[in-house]
């Protein structure tokens, strides 16, 4: 049973009462565990009258004269001092930092607890105790040094317990890290080998090492005689002894040579209680410590005595150690990062066989060799593992890395790659320049596996793995969207159901129930009360109109944004007739399904950037207008909270590996048509602080250049404050043949000649057109840009050569070809140069347009800057929304079209770089809690269907070896 | 670089040839690490020239007449004997077991290892050999070590490498398990501390120590010398030569003194390379022992030299020792379970917050107390993880334990408590009575927790904590049932979209297209082939006849019995209609969805009894009828092998714990109404292997014993093969007084007196009617039945008294009050020692019909023996219904009514024990994939609502603290 828990900082002590019933008296006032606790010293000369003629010339008699306890004195004022400093310079580095010794005892304190506690006070540790009943069980005393390891806070343990107490299962309980006694078989294995970068010294073998040491005639070569102890003490004394160059006898304190050996000794420890030698059988000079488990005498003498402070004095400097070494592990430095060995095969194989051919690293693994401490992790299986966010509080003084954008050319069927030269840079720069560095993804959709457009780990050599896990459920964090986005759309059915079928008074005894005879407001009720100018907390006090207004949202149903979601391609959802059940009465209305990665909540998961900033925004959402008019919030509906508890574990980005075991954050994919398509806001947070000052962030913007890196900058970056060092601009000569005016391709049918073939007019085409206009919408922004050409194996050196050429003259920093899909990080080294180069050049970033212009003039602003439009042309029902959203307040949100991603313009044919047109806005659509305005350019589907033969029907899994075929 | 890795197994060597390109010559021939590596023993005696004169009587002359070989020998060949007996002990135990050492190797075969080689061999070991490059880095090697350290087989690694590559980072990058040299930081400190329960001694350790204990004069007391050595193995060698008795003495082989220590010392262990002393120096009788690191001498010398074979035989020794530790590990052994401390308080405060109050175990810890290895876990963050399936396999020859289930009288408004005494019962059984004890409980819907349920995870001091973790998104897996129910569903949609608007020859060219110019069925096409009955494998061989009927699943969009789910309460969706939007071409058609945990899917996890099983089932799942009445199922879809993989982690059980700290499975929760209620079959079969013999695996079945329990024994233990050992019927003194009489009660309003003051003759009434029917049912089924009283504090000890008479009365074998959810597992001590005294009585199992009945005869013996029918009635739908199942060969499927749990019979409002009623079959339907055909009494909703208030108004989370509250 615990009994009190003792809190003495700096020696001040406070008192925390136990569990009712519990007594601190009649516990024991001697345990001190054996051969390793505090221990007296008694420094003696050794007299005259010493039989043994063997004095050696060079020692000279000098202890004893007083006890010794002046040398002593000196040693203790020496550890303290050096402790003390170490202790300000820890506190230079973090102010913050305080050590702790925690004291876990059985029984009241003792004098050697009262030395350890003034010594750890003198010094400035603080000091918390623990004390169990003295005779506590083995299971209780593991329990609570199970709590002292899981506390980041505690940097030492001593377990000051009765002998019997330390067992092999107690001491090694302990976390080695905190075992400042250095008592666990792994410490005591250490000092064996010589190790003492991580474990721990005894504090009395210091003492008794400090004082042989100090004996003013060295005792280098001379003879140590150690009598009595334990074993593992003892040998680790012994050790330690010969290795400052001494020479160890050992006796028993009942061998019949005791007096030889004494005689013959330069110097004799005794480690046993109650022993002593005659002073004749000393001889002249040697010195006689006497290292006897401290107990407690009744003169106090143990206390008192120079060898006990001196013990206590070195345990607090391995707790002041301890706390360095921990401070140390949670600072920036170089990853040692065990990279994967590829060993790239020709032809190269399919994606699955590639990504199953490599065996990942543990995650746990991973993790460490990256700098986050072990509760910051939560696994989910060996290979994926979600990151707490209490690491940007930890690492917050941290300087953040470089902040790479990989975005594309217009995207054309031929494809550009931009996932794989995002993958493949981070192999390079991780495993081939030993850069820190993280890519930055978004989760894909399941819907799209299954359909037609298979995974999204990359491809080739430049993968994320396990690329299954990756394109499958993950973590969960898209199923939690589903969930927390369906329980929006039930809520407003539920609700206008209920409406329509109760009276006033019914809806509101049923809202505010009497409970127990009371009725009481939830927080949320008094929310929307506030919202509503109803400043009452009072049920009984609201007037009927005021009833009335709480309890009815009065949602039009015919003006209900919020759509049901789910991640499957069923295209017979986008537009259903809902509540045909007759216990529905009649409520019918028309809605539909989205893809769940179309969920507001996912643009929210993505740009949230603390767990309040989510739930805020999840509160304020806006499901619907009421028949007057007003917006009305998930947080009206009562289920804002219920949201975040289903969302507190998505907002943990999850952590995967490349190919090359380089790491990877997964987190957030919100659709690039509707919303802003760039993976969270968090995940570059953390991954920007675990690369540290001279690492490097890669993320990607999804589609091209004009639509995902205008967004990550007006959007996203806005949002989270972070500043894009370099743009990587991908592209392919293939593509850039296309928008050079190559002919068009459809699936199935062979690829025409000009894209196998060498034709340097149409790559110079698309260059000067499309790939031109790309890097100066990267200028416009103040970012510099280097070109990654990524390698086809029917391009030409010619035509790679002059798509370099072309887009250095048009401004990029510079422009490079690279093979990450055939040879994995090594065939990207070039562009992890590149960039290494172009990100320390000074950025000079600058958003396209300030908030706070009016609605029509930021979209003009993109539309002519960036799309090279003449000018925009509204509908009316886009003019309408206008008007709402500035009278509602959400005039100064940022922009995000949803236009169309195969060409610049609105008109998906228009390849290169079309001029001379007139962007059309046909509606305009608001996500409050994600908090953009989105004006809709043409038709946007939100929710793709399955083809006539979709990818499943090749995907399968072996039951017995559990190995899935057939993703891609 | 890795060069080759040559394997061989007794003696017999296999080459497997390097990547190409690699070379195995020019390695080095002199790699073996200092200090630990074989050595060659030189064993002389003191020639009689020996200056000193201080012989000891007791020792005589004996080595050296023939170099000391015939001594060795015999040690050698005893260790060989003990170690083949060890060898053939664990083979007895486990036939399949064959001990493995790795040997890793930089560099070709050297004497020693050929040494090694020869030993293992003759003893019986396989070795496995990896072979690095001469001069390999040290990343190179831990990644090996890694790989080394995951594979189960591997029981021993002989780390044959050059000095300068056994750093520390390498020795302890080994698993200490595996470390059989001893070498490890960790298995050093347990040598010195004398524990060697769980390390290695150096295998040239126990040589020495074997040689100097068979010196035939005992040398206890007396000194060995030791001369040189590398301190780590200098001093394990001490450290056990001293635990042996002896003094030990140590010197340089520089030392001025060494001649004198060799003239003083009874025995002499030459521990550096090419030591010898002269004769003269050593005492007669005295032993020299040389222990020289291991160098291939040109003439072979140490390669036969016995002290190598020695060194080397004690190395095979530690690799079975090993390999029987691991068995061990395996075997079955009462847990060392770590409980969880209770105080519970008074009053009993809410769900979450004592759920919150207490710190659950580290899972990967509970894993460990309770017998899982490392990678049969998938932790899922702190507190769940799944359980690997290979479990099955390895405790293969395990006695499974006892099999309880939990069931209960009818359910009344007022509650049993079913989940808690479950919860207690396994809290009792684990952390009082410490019997291994699991409880497998179902996974709650999610849905509810938002509406009206709340939690499901216990209640009180009885609780599976986190309990918020439990109640949400748990591991994911009905995410994933959804996700995959919802696959299939659009594949239905989609498929009859393409076959309306396609021709056969467009459908068969997608269905089948060229890749490369080549067209193939995929797998999943063969299958349906097959079942059409075209035995073709060639795409151009099909008749235009066979195309078509391959091509047209020709489903009847009025017979589609596949609905969507979603794991939320969307009443809205009960009825709906999809298909509106354009796109869809007019395809549309009315369907609903159900809550997901109503999904086939889910009854399919809970079925199967393997990943195979549930592949199988998954596929044969039949979503609708073709126009021509032939059933299509998942696989016609195509989308069988997809469905598998959605749902590969989902089939693995979740680990949680108790607030007791006591080990709890949850997995599946198929929806009692149209399915059988129970959680998984394999989540028992593992829980029964973990338990072993003497243990208690608890379970719980959804509603009424008769509706539960029944299933339960007839679907449930009908597909596991499982038998149960005891049923535990739980009842309420409120229920039992309603079924004897008492008033309805109705939510909100005040209970009736009845229920709060002692009413003797309603608890008889209830115990007569209800209580004893329900017991009559059990002992229907030949099991021993002991009643738990869930105690509420209105209960007074005459009406607690009378229920547990009249229980033993009508044939309960105990009857108990269990105070659990007040009081945790020492609330329930009386009903753990009822329950295991019940378990030793032999049960007499029986199914209550044979599965090759007629559906009818089925029905109307579940009818009228369960549920106290007079006869069935069958609607003209369900006559019409049995003959197609006939027809289509589904007669002999079990049968899963779908009847009210709130009575006996099909009048939800007829308590107690109704009688005289004949019970109306509306419909009947089937799940073909779970395998039981489910008659439909009255109308069952599968899918629920939300309230006007629900739940998720008073559910929060403080972004903070991340507590969540309003979860109960």
């Amino acid at each position: 049973m615990k009994l009190a828990l003792i809190r003495s900082t700096c020696g001040s002590l406070r008192v925390h009462p136990g569990h009712p019933g519990s007594r601190l008296s009649g516990l024991s006032r001697r345990c001190v565990p054996a051969g390793f606790a505090n221990s007296r010293l008694i420094l003696r000369t050794a007299s005259a009258t010493s039989r043994s003629g063997g004095t050696s010339p060079k020692m000279t008699l000098h202890f004893g004269q007083k006890e010794g306890m002046f040398e002593c004195d000196g040693s203790v004022s020496e550890v303290v001092q050096s402790t003390k400093e170490a202790m300000m310079a820890l506190q230079r580095r973090n102010p913050a930092i305080q050590p702790l010794l925690v004291i876990l005892q059985a029984g009241e304190d003792d004098s050697v607890l009262e030395m350890n506690k003034k010594m750890a006070g003198k010094i400035g540790v603080n000091v918390t105790q623990v004390c169990l009943a003295k005779r506590c069980s083995e299971d209780e005393i593991v329990e609570e040094l199970l709590k002292l390891n899981d506390d980041p806070k505690v940097h030492g343990v001593y377990l000051h317990l009765p002998p019997a107490s330390l067992t092999s299962r107690v001491l090694n309980t302990l976390k080695p890290e905190k075992d400042i006694d250095g008592m666990s078989d792994l410490n005591l294995g250490r000092l064996v080998r010589g190790d003492l970068s991580k474990g721990f010294v005894p504090p009395a073998a210091s003492a008794v090492l400090d004082l042989l040491e100090k004996h003013d005639a060295p005792l280098e070569g001379k003879t140590v005689l150690l009598v009595g102890g334990e074993e593992p003490f003892q040998l680790s004394l012994q050790c330690l002894i010969e290795r400052s160059g001494m020479m160890v006898v050992k006796s028993c304190w009942n061998s019949q040579s005791l007096q030889r050996q004494v005689m013959q000794a330069d110097a004799v420890v005794l480690l046993g209680a109650n022993m002593d030698v005659p002073p004749m059988w000393v001889r002249p000079g040697a010195a006689v410590i006497r290292c006897e488990p401290a107990v407690e005498t009744d003169d106090g003498m143990s206390s008192k005595s120079g060898m006990g402070y001196l013990t206590a004095a070195y345990r607090t400097q391995n707790v002041v150690r301890s706390c360095g070494r921990w401070l140390q592990d949670q600072q920036y430095q170089p990853w040692s990062l065990r990279s994967l060995k590829l060993q790239p095969l020709t032809p190269v194989p399919s994606d699955i066989e590639i990504s199953r051919a490599q065996t990942p690293k543990a995650v746990d693994q991973l993790a460490e060799e990256i700098g986050l401490l072990p509760d910051e992790l939560e696994a989910y299986g060996r290979s994926k593992a979600k990151v707490r966010l209490s690491l940007l509080d930890r690492l917050h003084s941290q300087p953040d890395g470089k902040y790479v954008l990989v975005a594309g050319i217009t995207p054309t069927p031929l494809g550009e790659g931009k996932s794989t030269v995002t993958i493949g840079l981070v192999q390079a720069l991780s495993a081939h320049l030993k850069l820190n560095s993280f890519a930055c993804l978004r989760q894909p959709s399941q819907g799209p596996t299954f359909g037609v457009k298979g995974g999204a780990a990359g491809g080739g050599y430049a993968q994320v793995i396990p690329m299954e896990e990756f394109n499958l459920h993950l973590t969960g964090d898209i199923h939690a969207i589903t969930a927390a986005n369906n329980l929006v759309a039930a809520a407003i059915d539920a609700r206008m159901l209920h409406e329509a079928t109760q009276s006033d008074k019914a809806l509101f005894n049923r809202l505010v129930p009497s409970v127990n005879g009371v009725r009481r407001f939830s927080p949320i009720q008094i929310s929307r009360l506030h919202r509503l100018g109803i400043n009452k907390t009072d049920p009984a006090s609201l007037t009927p109109q005021e009833v009335s207004s709480f309890v009815r949202l009065d949602l039009d149903p015919s003006k209900i944004t919020w759509q049901r979601v789910v991640d499957t391609n069923d295209r017979f959802l986008r537009k259903i007739t809902i509540g045909q059940a007759s216990t529905e009465k009649g409520q019918i209305r028309e809605t539909g399904f989205d893809i769940a990665v179309a969920s507001e909540i996912m643009a929210i998961l993505a740009l949230a950037d603390s767990l309040e900033d989510m739930k805020n925004r999840l509160a304020r959402m806006v499901v619907g207008t009421s028949r007057s008019g007003q917006p009305i919030t998930a947080e009206d509906l009562g289920v804002s909270g219920a949201l975040a508890v289903l969302m507190k574990d998505a907002i943990k980005p999850t952590l995967m590996q490349t190919l090359e075991g380089t790491p990877v954050f997964v987190h957030a994919g919100p659709f690039a048509n509707i919303a802003h398509g760039n993976s969270s806001v968090l995940a570059d947070k953390l991954a920007l602080k675990l690369v540290g000052r001279d690492g490097f962030v890669v993320t990607e913007a999804g589609f091209g250049a004009d639509i995902g890196m205008e967004k990550f900058f007006n959007i996203k970056c806005r949002a989270s404050g972070l500043r894009p060092s370099v743009v990587v601009l991908v592209a392919t000569v293939r593509a850039l043949k296309m928008h050079g005016g190559g002919p068009n391709v459809s699936a199935g049918a062979p690829l025409p000649a000009e894209y196998i073939d060498e034709n340097l007019s149409l790559v110079a085409g698309g260059c000067r057109s499309n790939l031109k206009k790309q890097i100066q919408i990267a200028h416009l922004f103040g970012v510099p840009v280097v070109v990654a050409v990524n390698v086809f194996k029917t391009d030409t050196q010619a035509e790679i050569k002059l798509v370099c050429d072309i887009a250095k003259e048009c401004g990029a920093s510079d422009a490079v070809p690279c093979h990450h899909w055939a040879q994995g990080g090594r065939g990207s080294v070039e562009l992890a140069q590149a960039v290494n180069q172009a990100a320390s050049r000074p950025s000079n970033f600058q958003f396209l347009y300030d908030i706070e212009m009016p609605i029509v003039e930021k979209i003009r602003t993109i539309a002519q800057k960036v799309y090279g439009a003449d000018d925009i042309e509204l509908s009316p029902e886009a003019k309408a929304k206008i008007n709402y959203y500035n009278q509602q307040g959400y005039g100064s949100l940022p922009i995000c079209m949803a236009k169309t991603h195969l060409s610049l313009s609105h008109m998906p044919d228009k390849k290169g770089a079309p001029t001379g047109f007139v962007l059309p806005i046909r509606d305009i659509r608001a996500s409050i809690g994600a908090s953009f305005i989105y004006p809709l350019v043409g038709t946007m589907s939100t929710m793709p269907g399955l083809p006539t033969r979709p990818c499943f029907y090749d995907i399968d899994l072996d039951p017995v070896t559990e190995e899935i075929t057939g993703l891609f």
